[in-house]
């Protein structure tokens, strides 16, 4: 996209617009905007400073004594940096890029990184291509770690499978910081060398490299480090991000809807450790989007557990920034981007607007609108066009054969191994669980059974199953299974809840499975009801009816799980 | 230099290294060298950490328990990163790089950041280049700034004259971090566009750049950071400081030879502002280097001021990689370069031993050899030819009208306007001064008069003069002054002491007439010895007889200066 523009036709426009910032500051032309009498947090100094705040270009470029045609008085409030969620995967929304910013602007959110590690998993580099184009020019800056791990495991059958050379031409994308939670570490470990020149072509490309490495310690953690693992956001123990942060690893503290790890970090929120550390979420659900906000919940909540609120707000800014070479954003001073958030005081943390590039997004509850990415019609029909799978009868979910059950443990995604089952019987709480391929067509469907779902009627499917997003579903019956897949077929992707062959609930995810192109409000909705219905027919209470289910095929995580493949022992990573 | 390597021949080569790097710790082979029982400096948790600290390929790869075949007890020492001066020039060591580097090794310095304002300043950008070739793979890494005011002003008749075009072409040298010290502050704030597109261009590469405004202040200062100009050095107050620090600049507190910051900047040295600090040298002269160290003086003594070691020691080190990116040294841990320093006891603060890429560099005090740099032919002639300028006779210094009077003030580098004198009169302490245009064989010669020199007999004459480094002569008679001026040209660069047309002292220095060929103790011996004869002359005792007369010919320190087209008004920039 664009004209060619020479070296030297680059450097004149840049020249022209420093020209113009250096005459506002220097008081000799007016600034776009003046924020007078702002208090605003100093991340340099770690204090309250005040000043005149002005603004031109995108960019703030002086503090002091100010005025112009455009003054808003700040007297009385609190201006920070915008905030920055340093490690998500935006598909988590269940949204397009573009819902997902109209979510986050009222939260201060100025700058997100995403994992295109969902799609990447159906869509291959075509889905990091699609994630790229649809956050183009979007009010919340958009950055992209390369998915390392697509498939997950040698085991999963998923939509690509990148190397090191698939992914390699990304990096030269502006928006491109580096490679994502390398969460093969046991390949690290072992230097198997298709996992590590992953990691030397990130370095080669001076690149940052995310990690994901859950209590490693020792001399494994020492090679996964020297590796060239830059961070970890895995970390639910103040003793683990310790070690990882005295061996250089920077810490994303993550709380998001998955995992909650604030608390157990908060001895890090100090000025002996802050400055290693960010936040991030990793995965954030719409309804936890919609009622508990972003990063500004996690600042909010630091605040409240006795955290300094200024670290708070620094290592909700400006750490993340530096981490990832963000230079330009992260603070309140001359030549950052202005992106800020005007909040009433610490103690309420009420956010009244929020700016992006010196642009107002946020306003007295209103989130302005902005131009949407426009996205290349190949893209867009491939994304929308995923599901290779033919129409499924009851036949294709009889077995004559014993299978293994999958013991779900409430409120955790680890898994029991429970012996073996031949037959439903729903008053067992004995249901059918089946992933079926559906990216290739390949017809390969695995089969096992699933205790503690609670499922009494009908059946659940849904084209969101970790990491391959292959189509998973439970049932009551054979019958209602293949209706329950063939209707999440039918719609492109999505969430299906089924009875007697009537659909119950569903939503729709025709983008890659993952996504909907429907407004956040209305799939959270849609999301809502179909859950009440998923508990209607019998799910317990204490399970999450498509979350956890999504996870029951994501075969790194003891004991049981299914795949295309049938039940894998994930110890032995043995088929059973 | 090199043969062509693939892009996939240097992911392989790399990742050759890298398989072996995490076998070391993974405790699958063993170190190249491991310190034992170590007790270090952690940077990121800002304590004193223990532990085994294993090294393999120039890089530590693992702490905590490691064995090897070749094992190095710590017990009761204490290891720190490798120091880093952030802003050097090294012509100002008047010696060759590799001799500055024997100098600085025992003294814990592994990284320099230089400046190559002067040699640019007479060879242009063949001076960058072979101040570049001349420290390719010494054992201290030396990364260079890209000089931003040649000339220094535009009355300067320098060697030459670089616009941005000029040295854009070195952003890509894989050991250039930027733009040095834009000294040109003024032409900054008022937005000159000449000044503004090397800045621009800067950032276009993603480059540093570094900054010089001595108490800049105000809308002036919000314009000169809204610039781009990331740091400043020339601090000489905690509060100066302290306002460009919460702007978003770094501070570089320096204590060199000519300038002493450091006391003054001690406030900084806390954990409210250390993190945006680092330590440098500006300018290190002969005597200085030998006597007082370098880095480890300035950690030294910052601790004998109560400063807290651990910060003293990261402000040395880890803080000033990180400002440069160089992001894989300034820590003790995985995958960081090891370069480390081993002292006794921050109390004693003994260097015992220095280490670069892993392999001991000093010792038992003494330096190892190492492999000196191989400059081009070409450039080793061009440096050693310089000096365009006619064999000149008492005529060429023969003056009928009157010149004004620069009168020195004892201890400082500005000076005063005492008026007219028509001819020289050593009793009354009337010399005549002289700046012979040197680069282009011009024949221009600037003509005035000193006063406070103290000079008697003879006369005193050096190729070192800022910024333009033409000769600068003062002197009791004509006759002295040309014979002073031809043996510098004659020995193609130096300081030159003579009476009578006999020569009392000198010091070559035929490396663009700025560094000697001879090792540094030999260069400090003929330069004390020559200081020396030029008191004996008379020159006042509180008069550096070379380094003060060096900056007479520097237009923008008021108020009266000497150029190559007579004495200069700096504040009016006239001519009188």
């Amino acid at each position: 996209m664009g004209t060619y523009e020479s070296y030297a036709g680059k450097i004149n426009r840049k020249l022209m617009k420093k020209v113009h910032i250096v005459n506002v500051a220097a008081g000799r032309a007016p600034a776009d905007l003046v924020l007078k009498n702002a208090s605003y947090v100093n991340v340099f100094s770690n204090k309250i400073c005040h000043g005149d705040i002005a603004i031109t270009k995108g960019l703030f470029v002086g503090i002091g004594q100010y005025s112009g045609p455009n003054e808003v008085d700040m007297s009385g409030k609190l201006v920070l940096p915008g905030f920055l969620d340093s490690h998500i995967h935006l598909e988590s929304s269940l949204v397009t890029p573009w819902e997902f910013a109209k979510a986050v602007l009222p939260h201060g959110t100025t700058t997100v990184v995403t994992d295109p590690h969902e799609i990447a998993n159906v869509m291959g580099t075509d889905g990091i291509e699609y994630m790229l184009q649809a956050t183009e020019g979007l009010p919340v800056d958009v950055r992209f770690m390369l998915p390392s791990c697509v498939p997950a495991t040698p085991v999963d059958e998923s939509g690509a499978d990148l190397d090191y050379r698939d992914i390699d031409s990304f990096y030269d994308h502006p928006r491109v910081q580096g490679l994502a939670e390398m969460m093969n570490f046991p390949g690290v470990i072992q230097a198997d060398k298709d996992v590590l020149e992953k990691i030397v072509a990130a370095q080669a490309h001076h690149k940052k490299i995310d990690g994901h490495a859950p209590n490693l310690e020792g001399n494994d953690l020492n090679a996964y480090v020297t590796a060239g693992v830059y961070s970890d956001h895995e970390c639910s123990s103040a003793q683990d991000a310790i070690a990882k942060l005295e061996l250089g690893q920077f810490i994303m503290i993550r709380e998001g809807t998955a995992a909650r790890n604030l608390d157990a970090l908060l001895p890090l929120l100090t000025p002996e450790y802050a400055d290693r550390c960010m936040f991030c979420c990793d995965d954030k659900h719409p309804s936890d989007l919609l009622e508990k906000g972003h990063i500004d919940y996690i600042v909010r909540r630091a605040i409240q557990k006795g955290v300094d609120p200024i670290i708070a707000v620094k290592v909700a800014s400006h750490n993340a920034a530096r981490y990832y070479a963000l230079n330009n954003r992260g603070a309140i001073a001359p030549g950052y981007l202005a992106d800020f958030v005007v909040i009433d005081n610490f103690r309420d943390f009420h956010i009244e607007s929020v700016y992006k590039k010196g642009v107002v997004m946020y306003e007295t509850n209103e989130v302005k609108q902005f131009q949407i990415p426009e996205v290349s019609s190949y893209l867009v029909e491939r994304a929308h066009n995923t599901f290779h799978v033919p129409s499924l009868t009851e036949k294709d979910f009889e077995d004559v054969r014993p299978r293994g059950i999958i013991g779900m443990v409430p409120g955790e995604i680890i898994t029991q191994d429970l012996g073996y089952a031949a037959e439903i019987n729903p008053a067992k709480d004995i249901l059918k669980i089946a992933v079926v391929e559906r990216h290739k067509n390949t017809r390969h469907i695995g089969i096992g059974y699933l205790k503690g779902y609670g499922l009494k009627e009908g059946a659940v499917a849904t084209s969101i199953s970790h990491d391959s997003h292959n189509i998973i579903a439970v049932g009551t019956n054979d019958k209602d299974l293949a209706a329950a897949v063939n209707r999440v077929v039918e719609n492109n992707g999505g969430i299906v809840v089924l009875k007697d062959g009537q659909i119950q609930g569903e939503v729709v995810l025709a983008i890659a499975g993952l996504m909907s192109d429907a407004p956040l409000t209305q799939v959270n909705q849609a999301l809502e009801e179909a859950k009440k219905q998923a508990f209607a027919l019998g799910v317990c209470q204490d399970v999450d009816p498509f979350m956890t289910l999504s996870f029951m095929s994501l075969p790194v995580i003891p004991t049981l799980r299914l795949t295309t493949r049938g039940i894998l022992d994930v110890i032995s990573q043995k088929y059973i």
